[in-house]
């Protein structure tokens, strides 16, 4: 699985020298040629062939084969995705934390005590490198400073206002666009296929819900993330509201994703796409059930298109997304599928 | 909405008198007429012509015309369904109470320091009467020890094979038989206009996954119940699985049922069936939505067919399904409408 970076270079390189010599094809050309492609019937249109792209077709098809010993009833077609890393970029900051950072002068103003508070104080300064070397501990106090106190619906309206102008710093767009175009083919074609798709992300469960029917086709109901406390009350009208509360439910990530999965769904997925640490353990309850699984993680090795990091970079960590080597290795022994962005698709973005 | 008995026992006995005429009508037969006649496109077969009947199609026909006002998007449909004294009998102890009583005995197997314990004393000693008088913080006793401490597959596996063997002991048939027929169309006709139905119950949540697909057509994803947390774990062979933990996550009931809703569902309901004080603030939550919502509330008002308690028996109380008159006040102060089970159904069960 591991590739040179000069492999990666190179292939890029062609690629690019390719496309010179065709001014006329566009990238949305190129959408255009994709989309045809899937509505005459071929899916996943943006997957090279190959192991990864075989092992989603096998699936499918042992699944939902009325003849194929594996098929599997519709109501139990259930397939579950981690979010960060695996349906979008997750660097160099997870969106959620970046959205709580810009967040902090309205909390500020709403508790003005917190202003010549840490890890307040910090954040309000603009001291990026200062910002950089903020705990998690302190991480946590903004997030529940950020994202608790307020009402759901208020919480709602101010999560769209800021997607709807952030940017991505690399990219200079919107974070809803750095969706990777090969998963969203595999979320329409497993519900072509009846599956019902499922986000289960550490993320807040209310934060990704915003936007996941719009960006991914998936409604509210069908995301399980990291899940907070709400109170019902009344307003001075009578009229009864939801606030967001700081109290954790359930904190989905690690053993926490089964945990969730259970709770919100209650049923073992029959498939499941990760690509940290923190999806191991869906994974291997995914896999612990009998019949076709299918475990696939997205390993992260094109640094041109989007990032290396993980085991094709040879670090046993990062700051967000980890895929260390005991992952990778517990990949190969247990028949989980690597994904190698860089092989595997042919192109990342809606936007490529 | 009030009834006088005689007025009930009446129409029973003419309903009586007017089948043994007929004695070629037999219940089987009935109840194909009834399938007969929602295949020929009648909804709510089982409910006689009346303002509730009336504002369950008028509720039909002004969210899915796509000329209405008052139109909602099929991803929007949310109809939500408390279910003891709502969808089934829950008189004259909730199912699942019966249960834990039942699994005593196999709760003591497993921890013999509980023998001499109370309140598992006085379950194992049989005495009817010293087990009536146990309080709500014995119950709560009981039901910690007989709802947690198993895998989540072992306690749907007992679960499985009580309800084959229980009996209710007014019917003796088995709980799963004692479903308001009337309610069953309900939950049909919504969903055949692409309503999503869901249970949202104080029941726990994993007790009535095992049974809801098969007897509701509602598959677990769609119970909402009172959620304990569970614990991801491997056994000696390394195999992941799910432990029940004695850690209650959210108790959905009173206000905890729109706070379940939001949790587990993240969109407001358009629709919301109940019976006591403990689904006041869920109704209280979708009657706050804006455009066509429809409330309901069923009354427990024929003691022939089924059981005559809250304001139909005058009592502010009971020991289950509370329906008291401040409640009953609340409903025609908000439109809410009320289901009088005597006048409204024309039979209350499957077998009837």
């Amino acid at each position: 699985m591991k590739t040179s970076h000069l492999a990666s270079a190179i292939d890029r390189r062609t690629l690019v020298a390719g496309l010179a010599i065709l001014p006329a094809l566009s990238g949305a050309f190129l959408a255009r040629s994709v989309r045809a492609q899937a509505a005459q019937g071929e899916p996943l249109p943006s997957w090279k062939d190959g192991r990864a792209k075989q092992a989603i077709l096998d699936f499918v098809r042992a699944t939902t084969d009325r003849a194929s010993p594996k098929f599997v009833p519709v109501e139990d077609r259930i397939a579950t995705f981690d979010q960060d890393g695996t349906l979008w970029v997750e660097h160099p900051i997870y969106t959620q934390v970046v959205y709580c950072l810009d967040r902090v002068p309205a909390a500020v103003a709403a508790q003005p005590e917190l202003k010549e508070r840490e890890p307040f104080k910090t954040v309000l300064s603009g001291n990026r490198e200062e910002i950089a070397k903020l705990s998690l501990q302190d991480l946590e106090a903004i997030l529940t400073a950020t994202l608790s106190g307020m009402s759901v619906d208020d919480f709602e309206t101010e999560v769209g206002k800021w997607l709807a102008t952030a940017q991505h710093p690399r990219w200079n767009r919107p974070y809803t666009d750095l969706t990777y175009q090969p998963m969203l083919e595999v979320l329409n074609y497993l519900r072509d296929n009846e599956y019902k798709t499922y986000i289960v992300t550490g993320g807040g469960q209310d934060f990704v819900r915003v936007y996941a029917q719009r960006v991914y086709g998936i409604p509210p109901e069908q995301v399980v993330g990291t899940m907070g406390g709400t109170k019902f009350g009344y307003d001075k009208d009578g009229k009864p509201f939801l606030t967001k509360e700081p109290k954790l439910l359930l904190n989905d990530d690690h053993a926490g994703k089964p945990e969730g999965i259970h709770l919100m769904i209650g049923l073992r997925p029959y498939a499941a796409f990760g690509n940290s640490t923190g999806d191991q353990q869906m994974l291997e309850y995914t896999g612990a059930g009998d019949g076709a699984r299918l475990m696939m993680l997205v390993l992260h090795d094109d640094a041109q298109r989007e990032y290396t990091y993980g085991p094709a970079q040879g670090l046993p960590d990062t700051k967000v997304g980890t895929f260390p080597q005991p992952l990778f290795d517990e990949a190969e022994k247990n028949g989980w599928t690597v994904i190698s962005m860089k092989k595997d698709w042919m192109r990342i973005f809606a936007f490529d």
